[in-house]
């Protein structure tokens, strides 16, 4: 997931002088409405070091009722903590209803530095994610709010902050011979923040990762984050009705929706290849694929390749190019439409089980179960709920597939604005391919910020370590069937090199 | 688990005859209601071979339109579901909206025969429980209510009907070598399945055990359940509040508490011993124990031992003949009384994980967690979501401190009602005493009944591999006395053996 945070992002001073005031303010509010309400609220703060949680966590406190909050820094057990089952000291500091608890690092830490500097083995490592979900759960289904934040900067940001505070003499001890291992270990702590992420990213306590490379950026998006959630609950249990409460946040919490890390965004869609290359490439690719369908076959090996994109992104040439080698007894295209009546009388994911591939045999599906996080959420088709809840249901089919041996590709097949504009033109004024194009295609392009929206949070949410997206710039479609070709490929043999 | 289930239950031939009409007619009503509110179900059959799966399921078709049911017999998977995750095959027999699923065994062969017969690694074994959690979570949080029963009979019963079957020529094909093996694993499978039912019985799924051994009781306790079950759904479906569902369904199923196997009923109150045994064993195992304090402290094992117990069962006296010997700096009575108002303030288990002890050192608790269950559930101190819920949370706990290393035992204080009441009015007659009996004590004893459901319950729902409750026989203080004292001796000698 850390790979696709946009770094980049800032605020002007103008501008965050201009927010500022008015977050205070409504945070303020929130905290003496909560209060009132008797909620409990943790609020997390993980991330690297010299990302700035301790100025962040002092900003936050400025703007709150003092008598409100508690801020619990995290140092490493001592020799009474040590004696316990490492929750029992964060038990201890849960909030009383109607009070804050800040932490400044907190049960995190058991996953992250002491798994680095193996201070507990892997084993027990491994053992500490039910035990950190369930000690979550149990607090937010007694009514606790729980918010999560990683502060995120890369690796030369931290040297940076390093080097600027030995500068100045004041500020020098802040280094210590402890953080600088810590940053030559940059790259084996950036898997462990992974791994935590991805099995403690849960509905009942999800993580924010803040883009800390700017402070004010950082700053802003946090007060959004903090101010938003409270407000979500402060919603849910003074307006029983669930619509409409979630109508009031999406109204508040716009600015929030702008701060999102847009994966989307960072994606280079000018990159392109020559005809002769294109032709060249592909010719070595279905070969290589013909070769690999037969491997699978022989290893048993089942095989899922998926693919989501933009309408008109180019989805039906690009499977047209994947299969034009491959044995048809190997493989099966599986268009996805709208369900049928018999298929929503299911659970939504009963009729992709229906199409699961058996071992040896290749599964294409042209579109896929995501429907449910993209057409369904933007349509209003299931309720805010449903489709916040599938994003675990995914994960959990998708690591049950992959735990069975299944390989599981993943594409998000990607073009601008644009350039599905000029596609669309171009397909209403060519006559064979006016079937293409039909009204629902110029409805849904109206949404386009929406649709955005969901599928950014998609390949954020479902992006897991056993099942990754891999997004395929398109507005070259020469460039576009090579990297899915050669994804496909090299995600084959990799596996096919395991197993052996 | 099924060491508690009490298989002498029976029902006459006439209580049956007269029971049944009525159960067909209301299974009626209620399929035809749930398919209206376009519900789907599941019914689960699980059990011993010649238990009565078969039977079970014939006698509640019967009951039932059969256009609204499909019957899936489960054999063992095929080619094609062998090249396939596991749980393929029953996603793809999910029953639609409105419509009812009967399994003839289920995806529980996978950690029953499968397991037994060693067709599966244990490892993927093990990784099969959370799949079948997450599948059956999935479906609930869809809408399909999960009805499970496990159909219980003992090893003699299970020879008994075997050798019946074999004498009549016309059914002895149904017996099969097969079934013989399985038999002589008889004891092998009770282990799978003891294993099965604490890791797969939830809030959202949780199992019903069948008494088995009659016939006519485990129609009525299986056609009874299921009513109840669509009975509650369709209430909560069809009235928001909570409150006057729960009303509703505790009338209706007073009949199926009834068939509830009660833990508490098969308790022998009559075992006593001499005063001169008592006093000879009291003086060894409290030896033994200052012995063992001293071990435990050196090898750093944290300790629990929890009472709970009906009132006037003698808990106090019991814990001073336990800490008599004890060194007073290794461990700490902590009596636990109602919640104060900061307490109240915080998750339940917020002010018990306070007093978890520290490696090394003994912590004894008078009344414990499990007032949850007990008392706030009787008083309606919680909400009924909330006693629900705490099961697991309970569960949850114990498994972190057991992982940890703590030895946890619990005792269960068990009197019977006339026991009580010679206690009480003992207590009132006796003036050094009479500080002892308050009101409330015989507000609690009028409510006798409800508070033996939920120990039942808890009982049932808590005893885990890691953490089982031990039953103590107490209207003989003396016998008490020496049963808790050994329990402490042996389970703390038995894990320091391990250790070593």
């Amino acid at each position: 997931m850390l790979e696709n945070i946009d770094l980049t992002k800032k605020i002007k001073k103008s501008g965050y002088k201009e927010q500022i005031p008015t977050l205070e303010y409504k945070l303020g509010e929130l905290q003496r409405k909560a209060r009132e309400l008797k909620i409990p609220i943790i609020i997390v703060f993980e991330g690297w070091d010299a990302a700035g949680k301790g100025t962040m966590i002092n900003r936050l406190m400025i703007s709150m009722d003092p008598r409100g909050y508690t801020v619990n820094p995290t140092n490493p057990p001592n020799e009474e903590e040590l004696l316990r089952p490492f929750l029992w000291r964060f038990w201890k500091k849960t909030p009383e209803r109607g009070r804050i608890a800040i932490f400044d690092r907190s049960w995190y830490g058991k996953v992250l530095v002491e798994k680095i500097n193996k201070i507990v083995k892997k084993k027990d490592c491994l053992a500490a994610y039910p035990e950190i979900c369930s000690f979550e759960r149990q607090l937010t289904d007694e009514g606790t709010v729980i918010i999560k934040f990683f502060l995120h900067i890369n690796k030369n940001e931290q040297k940076r902050r390093f080097k600027l505070l030995l500068k100045n003499p004041s500020t020098a001890w802040k280094v210590t011979k402890e953080d600088w291992k810590h940053h030559k270990k940059y790259d084996e702590y950036a898997k462990a923040v992974e791994e935590m992420l991805e099995k403690t990213d849960t509905e009942y306590a999800p993580w924010t990762i803040i883009e800390a490379n700017d402070r004010r950026f950082a700053t802003l998006k946090i007060f959004n984050t903090v101010a938003a959630t409270i407000e979500q609950k402060i919603n849910t249990m003074t307006q029983p009705s669930n619509k409409s409460a979630s109508k009031i946040i999406s109204k508040s919490s716009v600015s929030l929706k702008k701060m999102t890390s847009s994966i989307l965004d960072k994606i280079d869609l000018s990159i392109s290849i020559s005809k002769d290359e294109y032709t060249e490439e592909l010719k070595k690719y279905q070969q290589r694929i013909m070769e690999l369908e037969h491997e699978a076959y022989i290893r048993r090996i089942p095989v899922i390749i998926l693919y989501e994109g933009w309408d008109s992104a180019g989805k039906g040439g690009n499977i047209k190019r994947l299969v034009r080698g491959m044995d048809p007894r190997g493989y099966q295209v599986i268009p996805i439409v709208a369900p049928n009546d018999i298929e929503k009388n299911h659970h939504y994911l009963w009729r992709f089980w229906e199409h699961i591939p058996k071992s040896g045999h290749i599964a294409i599906f042209d579109r896929t179960w995501y429907g449910r996080v993209l057409v369904e959420r933007v349509e209003g088709y299931c309720s805010q709920n449903e489709w916040k809840r599938s994003y675990r249901e995914i994960n959990e089919m998708e690591e049950q597939l992959t735990n069975f041996g299944t390989v599981l590709i993943k594409f998000w097949i990607h073009i601008s604005a644009e350039e599905q504009l000029s596609r669309f033109k171009a397909r209403e004024a060519t006559p064979h391919k006016q079937w293409k194009i039909t009204d629902e295609d110029w409805r849904n392009r109206k949404k386009w910020n929406q649709y955005k929206t969901a599928i950014d949070e998609m390949l954020f949410r479902t992006s897991t370590t056993y099942s990754p997206w891999t997004i395929v710039e398109a507005n070259s479609k020469f460039y576009a069937r090579i990297k899915t070709l050669k994804t496909v490929v090299e995600t084959l043999e990799k596996h096919i090199e395991k197993e052996r």
